[in-house]
C-alpha cells in the first residue's frame, strides 16, 4: 500500500474529495472473464450510502456508480464481463453543500486531520474534509465489490458491529440473520434498542460514540498470504487501519491472547475428511505465520467516536490564533456503523490480492492436501 | 510490504532460516553520508539476543553482524559512512542444533505455521521453524539500527513491556529508566517480581504466556505519512502485525476509543511557541488521518503466548495421522519479552521510510508552520 | 511500472478503451502547491489530438480534459493549485464510431495485439483496439503535463521527428524553431516536403511507414536516477518501449556506440564555472551509470509503421479460420508523428519521478558541487 | 524496477561493491519445490567469469556461489529444492587489488559513473568503480540461473554477440552451435578471427571497442506481459538498459522497423496445428502490444566500448582541478563479450516474472487456444 493505491496484483487506486465533482477508483489486475455490471457494484454501495437512517449522516447521495472501462459485452460473452484491463469506476458527488464548511476553512477541527494535512501539504481542500473525508470509502466499497467477484462464491465476507460505546453484544445471542434486520449491522437483537438509546443520548449531549466491527471471511483456503512482509494478517491490519477513524486491529484472540497461556491459546488439530486438519478452536483467527489456515479469517477493528460534534472544542487556526469550534453539518454520531461495509470491502480486497499472488507463486489456489503420498 | 521486502524508499529485504548457515538483510535506499559501523548495529542486536536470561531462549547465538556492502571509509570521510548503495548485513547461525527438531519433521505443531507453510508450499524447512522462526527478527533489528541512523538524534524510539499474561503495569508508576534495569523491559519496578513469579509458574505448568508491548516515537514532526493507503498508522499496523506471534495492534487510545465519547476522544489544541499546536491530550497516538501530528507516536502490540510448550498437544502429521506433540527445545516462555526491541526496530523502519517519502513529495521533513503569513 | 501504473513517487495510473465512454489517468504523489489548471493540461493534449492534418487520423476528438480531484482554489492560494492528493483527469470519447470495427470483431489484425490479447485474456474489447489502442496515450500526455509542472521551468523536454520511413533529417540543418512550424515536428525544413511526398506515396500504396523520434531534456541536474535497477536510462527505456508501436530505444550514441572505440566514446571533462564539469561531447546522452550527468538527456525511439492498412493481409480468426483482412477506418499512416508529444510526456514523467526520488533519498535536487572543500 | 530490486512476483535484490568483501543477491518469490543446487547456479556464473581469455579482464575470481537460504533437502524431497522463501546467494570477492585504484580515488574517469555518483551521493567507493562496477552483474547471472529453473525446460534463453566494433556477423552463416566454441559467443565462425584482430588492434592502440548482443527466448507461450506499463518488451528494455555500458535496446525489427512500410512490417498469420497461429515472419520479435505472441522473443542490446583505457583522457577531480587520466588495471577491451551471459540472465528474469504474473492474474501459463468453441 502506498500513496493512494493498495494491493499488488489486485490493485485499487482511489481518488476524489468530499466536495469535488466526483470520486472514484481504478481496479487493476482483475482477472478477465468475470461477469461484472454496475448493479453488482451498486448493491454494496447502497449498503454504505448515507441518508439511510436516523443515526447516519443525512447527506443525500445516490452514490450511483458508473463503470467507465475494463468490461465488455458482446453476443459471444453472455453478458458483460471483465476484460483484464483496468476497471474505472466513478461516483458523482451530488449533495456537496460547501457552504456548511466556510466558517471552518482556516480552523483545525480537533480529532480531524485538518492540522496534519496543513502541516504536510500547506494547502488543503477544507470542504467536508476534502480527501480525509470518509466519503472516500465509497471507492473502497466499489473495489470490494469487484474483489468479491474475483473471490467467487466459495469465499464469503461478512461483518457485524459488536460494540457501540461501552455496549458490547452478547456473543451467546449472535445471529448473522439479525445483522441485515437492523440499521446497526448488529448480530444481537436485544442490543439494538440499547444502542439506539445510547446513540440518542450522545447526540443530545452534542457528542458521539465509538464502535467495534468484527469481520469474518469464510471459505478462505489454507495457504494464502505471503510471508514475511506480505503476511495475510499484516495486510489485513494495514487495510483496516487505513479506514477513516480506525484506531486498532486485532486478529483471532487479538489483545486477549496476551492474557492466555500457551496451552489455552494454540489451536489443536484433528484430521478432517478433506485432506485438511480440523482445528478445535480458532484463537489464531484463521492465520498462522501470516498464512491462512483454512479456518474462518476473523478480525476486529476499533473506530473512534466521530470527531465532528456540535459541542464547543478548543483549537487553533492557520494563523495561529486560538479558537473554539462547534462542528455542525450532517455527521454520523457513530462512524463505526457505516464503516461496517467498508471493513468488509477491505477484507475482500486483501483476500483477492492474496489469492492472485498465491496463484502466481505456486500455480494453485487450493492448499496442498494432507495425507498419504 | 510484499514477499520479504518492506518499505518504499527505505527498504529492507530479509532472508534466512532458523537453522540455515546464516540470515541477513539488505537495506536499500539509505541516504548517503551517514556514519554507520557494525558496532552501531550490534548494540541493538545485543538487546534482542537469546541466551540472556532465565526467561528467554537458551540458544547461544553471538548474533555478530557483518556489513558486507553499502558503507565506505577513506581518509576524507572521517570514519565509515553509508554510500547510498544497498547495505547487506549478515548474521551467521552458530548454535543451530537441528537434532532437536528431527522428531517433529513431519508433524504440525499447534499454534505454529507448520501446517500453513505445508499447505502453501508443500515443502518446508522444519528445523526450528525454518523461515517462520522468530530468529528472522534479528534481521529486522539490524534494519532498525540503520533506520535509527537515518532518523537522526531528533527522533527517539523506545518500547516497554506493559503486560505479561494477565498482569498489566500500573501506568502511575511508569519510569522509562526502569526499563533498562530489568530483563523484561518493564517500566513498573513493582511489577518485575510478579512477572518473574508468573513466568516461573507457567513454565512449571509446561505452558507459556502472552504479553503486550507499548512503543512510542518521540520527535516525529507533523506531516509524515502518505494518505490514503500509505497512512503512517496503517504502515505501523502492518509492520507490527508482521512480527512473529503478534495478534493485535492499536494506536493511541486504540480499542478503548470505541467506548469513548467524541467529546472525550478528540484531542483539543492550543497554540505552542514553535509554529505548531500544543495538544491537550494524545488519544490520537500522534496520528490523525494517517499523518503524524507532532505528538509522540504511540502504539501497542499484543503477542500471543509461545506455542512451543512441553505440554502434550493434539495435532496431525503430513501423512494425515493424528498425533500428540510435546515441544521441547530452547524456547522463550514469553515471546513478547524479546519482541520488545523488534517492535522498536519496526517502528524505526516505518518512520525512516515515511520521512524519506515526505521529503520526496514535499521537499521538506519539517512541517509547514502555523502562524501569520 | 506494472499493470497500468507507472512511476514510484510520481505515479500515473491510466485506464480506458478506445471506444468506451471515456479514458483517463490518476496522477498520484504530485507535490502540493503547484499551480495547475485544465488549460495547463489541455495545451499538451491539443498537440497530440487527432484530426489535425492530412497525415494523422481523421477521428474527431476534442480531447477536452476535466480535472476531477487533487486541485483546489480559494482566495488564499492565488489560483488553483495541487493539494498533494491524487489528480484524476478524464477525457470523454466522443467520436467512437464502433461500426467501423464490427467486421473485424473476431479477426486478428496482423501487427496488432488482437491475437495476444485474445491468448492472454480470452475476451477483448475489439472496438478500435480497445485497451491496446494508441488512444490510451492521451492519458500519458495528461500525466506528462503535470510532470512538467513538477519539474518546473528549469527543466525543458522537447522532441522532434528525425526519420520517416527511410528519410532521416540532416542534423546540420537542425532548427528547433522549425519543429513547431510543420505538422511533422520536423527540425529540418528541407525534409518536410520529402516526408509529405513519402507519406502520400505509402498511403496511395495502401500502406504506411515507420519513424524515429528524438527527445531531449534540458536542465536536468546531475544526480538523478536510482541505480542499479531504477537507472534513469532504464526507466526511460521502459517508458518509451511501453508506447504503442515502439520497437527500440537508445540513449546518447545508442547503437552507434557499438562501432566506436573507447577513445572516441567516453566524454572528456573540463571544469566549468558552476561547480560542475563541462563535458566535451555527449555520447553518454546525459546518463552514466544510470545517473544523470547534468548534460542534456537524449534518447531516440523507433516506431514501426502503422499496422492498420487497407492492403489485404493474411490472418486467422478466433475460430481458427484463415482470413484476409483489409483495415479501413481512420488511421494515421505514420504513428510516429503523433507519438512525438507522447515521447515528450513519458520523458517528463520519468524525470519527475526521478527528481522526487532523488530528493527523498538525499534531501537534494541539485548535485553536490565539485570544488575545494 | 527500483533501487536495487527488480521484478514483481519473481524479484531479485542485488548488493555489493567491486572491492568489498562479497556481493550477492536475494531472489524472492520463487515457486516452491524446484530442484536447485549451487551447481545449477555455478554453471552460469562460470560462463560470465573473468580471467578466461585474452580479451576479458584478467582479474582472477572463482565466483563460487553459496546458497544461504531458501532451499531445503531432506529424505522426502529427492534432493535440494526451493522452499518458496527468499534465496540468498553470496559470492566472495577474492582478488580485489585495491591498490590499482588509489591514484584515481579523487578523479572522475571519463565514460564512467564516477562523477554522477559523486554528484548524487557525495561519497563513493572508488575502488574498482564500487557499486557501478560490472562485477555486480555476477549477481544478475545468479538470479538468472534461478529464473531459468522457474521457466523450466520448455523455455530456452540464448544469446550471441553479433557485432564487435564495426564488424557485424553475417546472418546467413549463423550457427548456434558455433556460439559455445569461441570465446566471443560468436555465431559466425568466419568472423571470429576478424574480431580477434580487431580487439588486438584496439588494445594496442590503448583503446577498446563496443559490441551488440542478440538474445532470443524460445518456447515463450503467447499471453505473457502485463499491459500497459508492464509490457513484456518494456520490461525487457528496462532490464537490458540497466546492464552496465548498455546504450540501446531493440525488439524484433527494432530501429530498422522505422524504414519499413506497413505492408512489409506486420507479421501475417496462418493457422497452426496446436490452437495457435503460425506467423509468416517475426518483425515483432515475439511481442505485440506488450504481450508475447508465441514466437521467439528477440532483442538486441548495444554496448558502448569499455571506458577504462590506458590512453590519456582529459577530466577533472573532486576538488575541481583539471587532470589527465590513464586507466590501467585489468579491464575487458570489449565489455560486450562478457555481457552476453548477463543479457541472457536478464531475459530469463523478466520472463520468469511475467510467467508468474500471468498465472496470478489469469490462472494460466498457456494461451487460450484459437479454434471452434
Amino acid at each position: 500500500m502506498s500513496h493512494n493505491t493498495f494491493g499488488h496484483l489486485f490493485r485499487a487506486t482511489t481518488w476524489g474529495e468530499s466536495h469535488g465533482p466526483a470520486l472514484g477508483c481504478v481496479v487493476d489486475g482483475c482477472p478477465p472473464g468475470i461477469p461484472l455490471t454496475e448493479a453488482d457494484v451498486q448493491v454494496w454501495l447502497d449498503k454504505r450510502r448515507p441518508g439511510q437512517g436516523r443515526f447516519v449522516s443525512q447527506r443525500r447521495e445516490a452514490d450511483a456508480v458508473k463503470i467507465l472501462s475494463g468490461v465488455f459485452e458482446d453476443e459471444r460473452t453472455n453478458g458483460q464481463v471483465t476484460t483484464g484491463t483496468p476497471i474505472s469506476m466513478l461516483i458523482e458527488n451530488v449533495d456537496q453543500r460547501s457552504r456548511d464548511y466556510a466558517d471552518i476553512a482556516q480552523k483545525f477541527r480537533p480529532g480531524h486531520a485538518d492540522y496534519p494535512y496543513f502541516a504536510k501539504y500547506g494547502v488543503r481542500d477544507y470542504r467536508g474534509g476534502g480527501r480525509q473525508s470518509a466519503r472516500e470509502t465509497a471507492a473502497r466499497v466499489a473495489a470490494g465489490a469487484v474483489a468479491r467477484k474475483v473471490l467467487g462464491a466459495g469465499v464469503g465476507v461478512r461483518a457485524a458491529l459488536i460494540q457501540v460505546g461501552p455496549l458490547a453484544v452478547d456473543r451467546a445471542r449472535w445471529d448473522w440473520n439479525e445483522v441485515e434486520r437492523n440499521p446497526f449491522w448488529c448480530p444481537d437483537a436485544e442490543m439494538v434498542e440499547r444502542w439506539e438509546a445510547h446513540l440518542e443520548a450522545v447526540r443530545k449531549a452534542g457528542s458521539s460514540t465509538g464502535a467495534i466491527v468484527e469481520v469474518e471471511a469464510l471459505g478462505v483456503p489454507a495457504g494464502w498470504g505471503a510471508p514475511i512482509y506480505g503476511k495475510l494478517d499484516a495486510e489485513i491490519a494495514a487495510a483496516m487501519m487505513s479506514i477513516n477513524a480506525s484506531k486498532g486491529v486485532e486478529v483471532g484472540a487479538g489483545f486477549a491472547a496476551a492474557a492466555l497461556s500457551g496451552a489455552e491459546n494454540a489451536d489443536e488439530m484433528r484430521m478432517g475428511n478433506d485432506g485438511a486438519p480440523v482445528f478445535l478452536s480458532n484463537n489464531a483467527g484463521g492465520v498462522l505465520g501470516g498464512i491462512s489456515t483454512g479456518q474462518p479469517v476473523v478480525a476486529r477493528v476499533a473506530f473512534k467516536p466521530t470527531s465532528s460534534i456540535p459541542t464547543l472544542r478548543r483549537s487553533i487556526d492557520e494563523a495561529g490564533a486560538e479558537v473554539e469550534i462547534r462542528t455542525t453539518g450532517r455527521h454520523d454520531p457513530c462512524v463505526g456503523i457505516r464503516a461496517t461495509p467498508v471493513v468488509e470491502a477491505m477484507m475482500a480486497c486483501v483476500l483477492a490480492d492474496a489469492m492472485l499472488r498465491q496463484r502466481g507463486q505456486t500455480g494453485r489456489v487450493e492448499p496442498i492436501p494432507v495425507g498419504p503420498r
